[in-house]
């Protein structure tokens, strides 16, 4: 057996979150997609099944109270909270990533107020947080002006209504520095919204210690909520007053069975509600987040490096040189949890990895994207995936 | 036997619709409440344990090419389609109905072009498209003008940028015309916009027929797509290319997965997207639909005012006179498929009702709400609802 396959094993061995992995329904493939979609929680089958059965089928209409359909936001909002460094109060859950952009974006800019007229945004954003970063512009008045993040502290002015990053890059895997962005952004005297659709569940985020303005975030990548699970938004307490949402629907009314026609906004989370919650979506949601109740974001991240430092290597060691190229910062401090890897042809070697039992992504147009989840990746899986990379490269 | 109860018997048993009740489940309660959550259709709870075990369990990512989840926002809408008189094509799932209303009405706005500066509004609408109305008024420099749906006629005119109505009242069950309504706003040169909320599933709509410019609904009522299961937008084919989206999330891209940075809009009803759609929630919708598949809508609407009013019939029969005040038109082409019958007491009426088995619910401040959903509820349940009603009345 390979050094590195006897490496892999001790590794596992040592492993404080290996138990994570029964948690979890895994087949023979080696999943790095987890960053795409992560894997089924194996207990959320059961809890659907009782949501649709008992809760909708039997309880139906009273369900709202009796199950706690109607807090459903605010509640799995409080369960996420610990996960990205916030206090409880903060977060609620609901709709897509993109609607929550807009929601954050356009209250950002009303933030900062009269005076301000640029919305900054990182050029090598995830598309979606572009493209509605320009309507928030477009709908407030505000230019758009997408920089690299490196150049963000040099922008930024009298002019900045708003900043949007992203904590991770989606392509590359590269981690943005938060507390010196955020530090930044606040001197300009404007409010940041941080994009933690790759973060959240890989690393430790900091909302609060870092005093973000506001987050938004997906739920169905290291968080493991399922398919199209709804996104959440982070409005920190002392702005929640302040926020002024573009989308205030009824569920977000003070008084929201009261059927009032003005509109007059709930305090608190509760704010940055819209319309009804997909309650099926959500409460899967609430079930797959229960496998983080005896897990540290810390311990978590620990072993997140170990196992792209591990991968690294195991690709320096198997790959031919110059075959691939790495993407991924080496520094700690600038990696998120995946490896990307340049390759001419990465659009038909990952359908073969993935033939050989090796799942993780192809990003147009060069791209081979590794995830790696900490709660059920293990480093035997690391050395596997990096392995069989180094069989398909050599045909 | 009194006669009302042999009447309904015998009308159960000429309902050309009554096998469709045991596609549901049901219990020994009268649920009149299929207009707030519409009952569980036997046939979803296996499809969605399938989404979640092995879609999502087994294929994962896989599920988005394999398991047709990617084109499912388009392919349920077609579903949607022949219940609101549309062509394949037009209509798009996903968000919540408030969030589609925003899409709808910003974008009615852009197509009426410049100079029309007034948004038209139903005034007795649902609170949240009031409220989401107040918002696309601000966000395009509109101003609001909240009027009677009898009174928009009068309104109309050189300014209006857009109306947005509903099809049928959800407090009083008022149908409105909605010919009439979309021919006058046309004539003043402007878009309009429908809400069928409380019209899909229940009644024909006729988009095509009429020219209905666009148009948004829920799922969760007449439709029985389960709790907060995403609301639908509909934009006439002709219109598709002038829609200009405030939401234009990753998924409404000519090439989602091109990821590039410069926005370009798919052609067509995927235009109507934003992010990603919530897989379980939709899947659910869409094994809730096929009962709809040998059923007309004419047939519904049908049954539905026979058993409007037959209730009404065992309302004036059972119920004291002066106890209770309908709200509900008399005639049937002003008529929804709901019963709003005004009454003092109306919060404890209803408490009381619900305990003796026949579910409705109370609509602040004073209204005891009764929905009749043709595809589960029969002639039987409607005698036996108004006899409840006036036992509880009785004190």
């Amino acid at each position: 057996m390979s050094e590195l396959r006897v490496r892999a094993e001790k590794l596992d061995a040592a492993d404080e979150l290996s138990a994570k992995r029964g948690e979890f329904v895994l087949d023979e493939a080696v999943y790095l997609d987890g960053n795409s979609l992560g894997a089924l929680p194996a207990n959320v089958p059961d809890r659907v099944a009782d949501v649709v059965r008992r809760q909708w089928g039997a309880l139906r209409i009273r369900s709202w109270e009796e199950s706690g359909w109607w807090t459903a936001p605010e509640r799995i909002g409080d369960r996420i909270a610990p996960l990205v460094g916030a206090a409880p109060g903060q977060i609620v859950v609901g709709d897509s990533t993109s609607v929550n952009v807009f929601k954050a974006l356009v209250a950002a800019v009303r933030v900062a107020g009269e005076g301000r007229d640029e919305i900054v945004v990182d050029a090598t954003t995830f598309p979606t947080d572009g493209y509605i970063a320009a309507s928030a512009a477009r709908m407030t008045g505000c230019t758009l002006r997408p920089v690299d993040p490196s150049e963000v502290p040099s922008v930024l002015g009298d002019r900045t209504a708003a900043v949007l990053l992203n904590h991770v890059d989606y392509r590359t895997g590269r981690l943005h520095d938060l507390p010196s962005l955020t530090a930044a952004v606040h001197a300009a005297g404007a409010p940041v919204v941080w994009d933690l659709c790759h973060s959240a569940g890989a690393l430790p985020v900091g909302l609060d210690q870092h005093g973000v303005d506001l987050a938004v975030g997906c739920t169905y990548k290291y968080l493991n909520g399922g398919p199209g699970s709804p996104a959440y938004l982070y409005v920190r307490a002392d702005l929640q007053d302040r926020f002024d949402s573009p989308l205030p629907g009824w569920n977000s009314h003070v008084d929201p069975f009261g059927m009032r026609g003005d509109y007059e906004p709930a305090a608190g989370a509760p704010r940055g509600r819209v319309g009804t919650p997909d309650i099926l979506s959500m409460l899967a949601l609430e079930a797959a987040l229960e496998v983080w109740d005896d897990v540290s974001v810390e311990s978590v991240r620990a072993k997140s490096l170990a196992l792209t430092d591990f991968f690294l290597e195991c690709v320096e060691e198997y790959v031919p040189g110059g075959r691939v190229e790495s993407l991924t910062p080496v520094a700690h401090g600038e990696r998120g949890s995946q490896v990307a890897l340049r390759c001419d042809d990465a659009a038909t070697v990952m359908e073969r990895l993935i033939e050989r039992g090796v799942v993780g992504d192809f990003r147009s147009p060069d791209v081979l994207r590794f995830g790696f989840t900490p709660l059920y990746v293990g480093f035997a899986d690391v050395e596997r995936a990096a392995r069989t990379l180094a069989e398909t490269l050599a045909g």
